[in-house]
């Protein structure tokens, strides 16, 4: 089969870990004779935006609209107002292409320790199921008596039936396929008084066609303590745009770190191309140094062929990845080793193989 | 000093630790000749609320009013949902008595291990500033084509100047005060995209007046994994309703759980009363036992003892709560002990001496 990425090394450290990302992609197929991808790179970044006034162009999303999937590296950088290179590039894509599910997997690979010092390994193994269209990131509030006393600003949150429904839909089926059967909600019902009620009655109203999982409904202050305390209870844990940005990367906090993670943002009908990225942001501070940790990325390949319907490929790179940390011989600096962004991609690289 | 205090014991485990807190203002008034409580229960929880249809008396915030403090256990329970409970006691509380710091200092005890393993003893003493009047919290918003496919709620997060400076200068004046010369504020500036510039913004400004203060602004997401991966850099943490309210539970969980974490909701001015209390809630599940850890109620007093002029008494009460920790022979089911809320209590009070 073939597929058609739309690759965008971003900002930073982006274009390090794609690097490695496209030769993950290039072992794939050298791997797996029905795998072809053709791959084309688009400049789309904050240099871009300081030479443009823009951070793509006008017809970006039409173009990466013929793309089976996109493959994204990290944005922002310290020249460009975070929220425009946010606004005019990865929310424009989560939003127009209905990539309503941010899947991001909490799992501690093997070969690895949790800073919890209390937790086994098998105790953090979930998945946070965030809502990635809507909610507290709207776009639509303002000020007002700008620069006297009384300014103020006003931000709305906008929860709707459609986009609540379909992402706690499909938290559940997700919930039916694991083995644990939980579903735990995080809300803010008691503080939050007109949207965070309105999500906890979506959330009751959908778990009655799901009368085999168990339903939590936590407020985030309650759930983020959990995240620390008893993690071992969670299995999948959906939450509004806001709320389950917070939780995963505290996640990848206690999994080992924010180069772990991976997440993908998901369009479930295929209608449009999902996009697939690490948690991570640019890190501006050890961008350039080639010493990026290059798992987030590659996971995210992993996401992105699960997601194409390969599954034991995804779980090759995962294995893979996990065989090289278990060996302990080769890893970035952020893990405690000495080896850079590159060697540790060819490492893991390395491993991937069909036995 | 004589001083007046209504006492608000509230639900479940609330009117067991509030127990111990009184038996703490006692101790507190054998030991130093100069300091006189006068106390008033108050029976104003879920159990008033199921009888009269309210939380409070009409008159309940004027009858508060003319207290010098107010000490709660805890609010809420199963029968009453939370938002009512919330609404109707403790946030009209805050509001009308303008109590706008909500401060949590966040500090593992001694003869306390923190949950995270690579963190050493004082890697984790740092203190949360917490807006606590605006803000995620508005009350303001509603619902519109309710139970048809289209139907959405919106909530407003409302950020006033007036309410964003005065906690943010509060948080610097606090941190000039403190050693390590640092603030952090949180922030999601980068997803939304009105309230959090404005926050932003004003951050800045009042950071101008202190420059021996480093200024540190993180998206809430990154500084919810700081807490896990770097709290020792962390000295006056600010944020907004929401998010200092999430941070804390979080910053609660990593200094050994929520049994322990103690809160101020303060009026600097004292042109009212300020109220004290216990981050955790009302606990139903262990209400009733007499094992709930009694820490938080009393921590939150050493909190009231400060803001009321007697920093030696509130070092005593936190000295006291070490002295039994690192004894190690007492102890709530919470920290692995086997003993009762009262005996836990008592070992604290049997420890309070000047010497
Ligand atoms: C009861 C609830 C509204 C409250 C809050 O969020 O303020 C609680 O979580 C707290 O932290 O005091
Ligand atoms: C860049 C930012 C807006 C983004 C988000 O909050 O969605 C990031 O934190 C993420 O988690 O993908």
């Amino acid at each position: 089969k073939h597929f058609s990425i739309a690759a965008i090394p971003g900002d930073g450290i982006g274009p390090e870990v794609m690097e490695e990302g496209l030769k993950t992609l290039k072992r794939i197929e050298e791997l797996h004779g029905g795998i072809h991808f053709s791959i084309d790179a688009f400049d789309w970044n904050c240099d871009y935006y300081l030479k443009h006034g823009k951070m793509m162009p006008e017809n970006g999303l039409e173009i990466l609209r013929d793309y089976d999937v996109i493959l994204l590296g990290a944005i922002g950088a310290p020249s460009v107002p975070d929220h425009i290179s946010v606004w005019e590039l990865i929310l424009p894509i989560r939003r127009t292409f209905q990539q309503y599910i941010n899947l991001r997997p909490i799992k501690l690979l093997r070969g690895l320790d949790s800073p919890l010092r209390y937790k086994a390994h098998d105790d953090l193994d979930f998945v946070v199921v965030r809502e990635n269209t809507e909610g507290e990131y709207s776009n639509m509030g303002g000020r007002i008596h700008e620069n006297t006393p009384f300014e103020l600003a006003v931000q709305n949150n906008v929860f709707t039936r459609y986009g609540t429904e379909r992402v706690i839909k499909y938290a559940y089926s997700l919930a039916e396929k694991r083995t644990k059967k939980r579903l735990t909600a995080a809300t803010k019902s008691n503080g939050i008084n007109h949207s965070m009620p309105f999500w906890d009655e979506i959330v009751k109203e959908v778990s009655r066609n799901h009368p085999s999982i168990r339903t939590d409904i936590y407020h985030i202050d309650a759930l983020a303590a959990y995240f620390i305390t008893r993690p071992e209870e969670l299995d999948v844990v959906v939450g509004s745009n806001l709320f389950g940005d917070i939780l995963t990367d505290l996640g990848a906090a206690i999994v080992g770190g924010l180069g772990l993670a991976p997440s993908g943002n998901i369009n479930p009908e295929k209608t449009y191309p999902s996009m697939f990225e690490p948690i991570h942001g640019s890190a501006p501070d050890i961008a350039g140094k080639g010493i990026a940790n290059p798992i987030a990325q590659i996971w995210s390949i992993s996401l992105m062929m699960e997601h194409l319907g390969f599954s034991e490929v995804a779980d090759l790179i995962v294995d893979s990845i996990e065989e090289v940390l278990l060996e302990g011989k080769v890893s970035t600096p952020d893990l405690g080793g000495k080896n850079t962004t590159s060697e540790f991609g060819s490492a893991i690289h390395e491993q991937m193989t069909f036995k």
